[in-house]
C-alpha cells in the first residue's frame, strides 16, 4: 500500500524537476512539464493504470470499473508550479490520487477510476490560469492561443513546440456523461485548519477570481533634467495603483494582489515610461468580486488622470465562484470521519483550484490537508506526514463512499 | 571643415551601434562599446589625432601643441547610453570635440589637444555612473570591481572579457600637471534654453548626486490564501516607498527618481517576497542632497516598520556638486558670444556629467546645446542642425580663447 512516506518522497522527487537549479519553477509546456508528466505517468503505471498524455498536455491514467467503459470518477490536481514554489501545492493532490488508485486496485468499482495531473493551474507562464482543467472541462477559448509569455512566445507556439496539435485540443474535453465526478485533494494554503488543530477539512465553495494585466504608459525621460511638473512617470502611477488596490480590497472584504511589476526602460537615471502589472482579485461571491473590481478600476483611472498616464486593461482570467456538490462533499465528509476525525471542518477556499474548471462539466468536491502557517507558493510550504496519512485514508474512504452511493443510486 | 551636418550624420551612425535591433542601448564593456570606440577612433584619426584606447576602455585621441609633451586641453563626453536612448546624450559632445579638433588642425596651440570618448557615464550596466571619467580622474575605487550587472557578471569579469587588465586601470589616470583643463559640450536635457529661445548656454554648477540600491524583503506567499494581516508584501512596501520618495523630494526642492523596480518571484498569484529598487537623488548643493536623503531614508524605514519588512541600502554612486572653473567658463562664454549670441545664458545642470569627475583633477567648463522639449534618455531626443552649427563655432572659439589666455598667463 502506497504510504504517506512514499507520497512525500515522490513530492520531493518531483520538486527536483525545475527550470532553476536553486528554486522550484515548473511552468506550462516546458521541458520540466514533460519530465514531470513522465514521472507521474510512471507512478500511475506502477499503480496499475493505463497511462496517456491528453491533447492539452495533461497526464492521465485510468483503470476500468466493474465493466469497461463506465463513467469515470476523476481524482486529480496539477503538476505545474509558481516560480520559487513549495513542493506540495498541486503535486500532493496528484500523488495522493495515484496512491489511492493503487490502494483500490483490487476493488471492482461501479465506475472507472481515473487520475489526472493537470499541466497548468497556476497560470504562471501565460497569465491565464487553469489551462489544463479548462481543456478537460471543454471550456477552451480560442482567444487564449495568442497569449504570450515573458519571452514573447505564444501559447500556440508553445503547444506546437511541446509536440501538441493546437487543432486537436478539443479532444481533451470530457463529456458530462463520461464522468462520475471529480475529487481533488490539496493543501489548504491558509491558516485555518492549523488554528483548529485539524489534519483535514472539506471545501464548501471556491472563491470567484478575476485576473488582469494592467499596462501604464507614461513617458521615459531623463531623471535629472525633467522637472516634476513635466513628468509622466509610469512607475509612480503604478505605485499609487498598488497602494490603492490594497486599500480598496481591504475595505470591500475581497482579496486583491499585485504580484508582478515590470518597468521600461528600467534604468537608474531614467523616468519609467511604462509599467506592466498583474492584478489577482478574489471574493466569496462573484457579485462582491465584480463590485470590488469596479471600485479598483475607477481608482486606477483617477491615478492616470492626475498623472497624465494611459491605462490598458486586459482580463486574462475569470472564474466564477464554484460550489462543491452536496453528494460528493458528503462522501468527503464521510472519508474524513473514517480517518478518525469526528468533527470535519468545512472551509471556503480563497485560492482557485482545478475543481473550479471541472465544476463546469461534473460534480466536484475537495479535501483540504493542513499545511504549516498557511505558507504556500514559497519553498517553506510544508505538510506533516501524519496529515498526509490521514488524508490518504480519508481520500480512499471517500472514493468507497462514492462507490456505495453509486451502487444504491438509480442508474 | 567638419560641419554640423557631418556631426549629426555621425550621431546617426553611432546610434545604429546597439545591443538591440529596435532601440539604442550601448552599455559599458559590451561588444557595442567596442564598436563605438572603433568608429569614434576612426573619426579621430581622420581629424589627425593619434588614437588609443586607455586602460579603462575610454577611446582617446591627441595632437601635440606647439611643442611635444605640453599639458593637454581635454575635449570630451561619453559614448555609452541608457536603454532605449536618444542619439545625442554624450555622443554629440564627443563628435563635436572631434569636429573642433579637425577644425583646429592647422593651429599651433600652447597646449596639446585631446579628445576623449568615455566608456561609461550613465552607469546603466553596473549601477555606478562615471566609471570612465573617474578612472581618468584617478578616483577609482577598488570596491567597484565587485559590482554586478543584471546577468550577475562582475565589473572585474567584464573588464577582463573586454580585454582590459583590471590591475592596470590606474594607468588611465591623468595627473593634474598633464592637463590644461576639460571642456565638454552636451545637450541640455532640460527645457530652459528652449524656453529662453537660445541655441547655447554655459553651465555654472553640476548638481550633486547620490544613487542607491534598495532591497525590500518580505515574504512570498499565496495570493489567495493569505489574509492581509499576515502579509509581508515587499511590492506594497516598495510602492509606498516610491510614492514617499516623490512627496519628500518635491517638498525638499530636490529631484529623486525611482527608475527601476524588480520583484521576486514576480507571479500573478504570489505575494512578492522581495523588491529591488534604484533611487537617483540630485540637488543643487551637497547639503540639500544629503538632508533630502536623510528624510527619505527615515520614511522608507517607517514603511518597513509598519509592514514588517526589511530594508537593505547600498549606495552605488556619490558625486559632489561640481563648480565649473571661472577661467574656462569665461572662455566658453566668449565662444558663445563669438557664435553670435550676445546674451549667453548660465544654467545649473540637474543632470550629472563626466565633467563632475574631471573636476577632481583639473578645471572644467561645459557648453550646453538646446534640445527639444528637454526630452532626453528617450528615442525622441533631438537637436537642431543650426544649434549644432552654432555650438561648433562656440566650442572652437572657446578653445582659441583658452589658447589666448594660456599665451598671456604666466607659465
Amino acid at each position: 500500500m502506497t504510504s504517506a512516506a512514499v507520497v512525500l518522497a515522490r513530492c520531493a522527487e518531483l520538486a527536483t524537476v525545475s527550470a532553476s537549479p536553486t528554486w522550484l519553477e515548473r511552468t506550462h509546456l516546458t521541458p520540466e512539464h514533460r519530465r514531470a508528466n513522465a514521472l507521474a505517468g510512471a507512478w500511475m503505471e506502477e499503480a496499475g493504470l493505463r497511462v496517456w498524455q491528453d491533447a492539452a498536455g495533461n497526464i492521465c491514467g485510468r483503470r476500468e470499473g466493474r465493466t469497461p467503459g463506465l463513467p469515470a470518477l476523476l481524482l486529480g490536481s496539477h503538476l505545474d508550479t509558481v516560480p520559487d514554489a513549495g513542493a506540495y501545492d498541486g503535486m500532493l493532490g496528484v500523488l495522493m490520487a495515484i496512491a489511492v488508485a493503487e490502494r483500490l486496485s483490487e476493488r471492482a468499482l461501479p465506475f472507472a477510476l481515473e487520475v489526472i495531473g493537470f499541466g497548468d493551474e497556476e497560470g504562471a507562464r501565460f497569465g491565464k490560469a487553469l489551462l489544463g482543467s479548462q481543456a478537460v472541462a471543454g471550456s477552451w477559448d480560442e482567444h487564449w492561443w495568442s497569449l504570450r509569455d515573458r519571452d514573447d512566445i505564444s501559447l500556440l507556439e508553445a503547444f506546437e513546440a511541446f509536440g501538441l496539435d493546437p487543432r486537436r485540443v478539443g479532444e481533451a474535453a470530457r463529456r458530462p456523461e463520461e464522468l462520475a465526478g471529480y475529487l481533488e485533494a490539496h493543501i489548504e494554503q491558509g491558516p485555518y485548519l492549523e488554528a483548529a488543530d485539524a489534519s483535514l477539512g472539506y471545501v464548501t465553495t471556491i472563491a470567484g477570481a478575476r485576473r488582469f494585466r494592467l499596462t501604464v504608459t507614461g513617458e521615459a525621460r531623463h531623471a535629472g533634467g525633467t522637472p516634476y511638473e513635466r513628468r509622466r512617470d509610469a512607475l509612480l502611477g503604478a505605485a499609487e495603483m498598488v497602494v490603492a488596490v490594497e486599500r480598496l480590497a481591504r475595505a470591500a472584504g475581497t482579496i486583491a494582489t499585485v504580484g508582478r511589476i515590470e518597468v521600461q526602460p528600467g534604468a537608474v537615471n531614467v523616468i519609467a515610461g511604462r509599467a506592466d502589472l498583474t492584478l489577482d482579485l478574489r471574493a466569496a461571491t462573484d457579485a462582491e468580486r465584480d463590485r470590488s473590481w469596479q471600485e479598483i478600476e475607477r481608482a486606477l483611472l483617477t491615478v492616470c488622470e492626475t498623472r497624465d498616464l494611459h491605462l490598458d486593461v486586459v482580463e486574462t482570467h475569470r472564474a466564477a465562484a464554484a460550489h462543491c456538490a452536496d453528494g460528493l462533499t458528503e462522501a468527503v465528509v464521510a472519508g474524513i470521519r473514517a480517518s478518525g476525525d469526528d468533527r470535519p471542518r468545512g472551509l471556503w477556499s480563497r485560492a482557485g483550484h482545478d475543481a473550479m474548471a471541472m465544476a463546469e462539466v461534473t460534480d466536484v468536491a475537495m479535501l483540504f490537508v493542513r499545511c504549516h502557517d498557511g505558507i504556500s507558493h514559497h519553498p517553506e510550504e510544508s505538510v506533516r506526514e501524519i496529515d498526509v496519512a490521514r488524508g490518504l485514508d480519508a481520500f480512499e474512504q471517500a472514493v468507497l463512499e462514492v462507490a456505495r452511493r453509486t451502487a444504491v443510486a438509480p442508474a
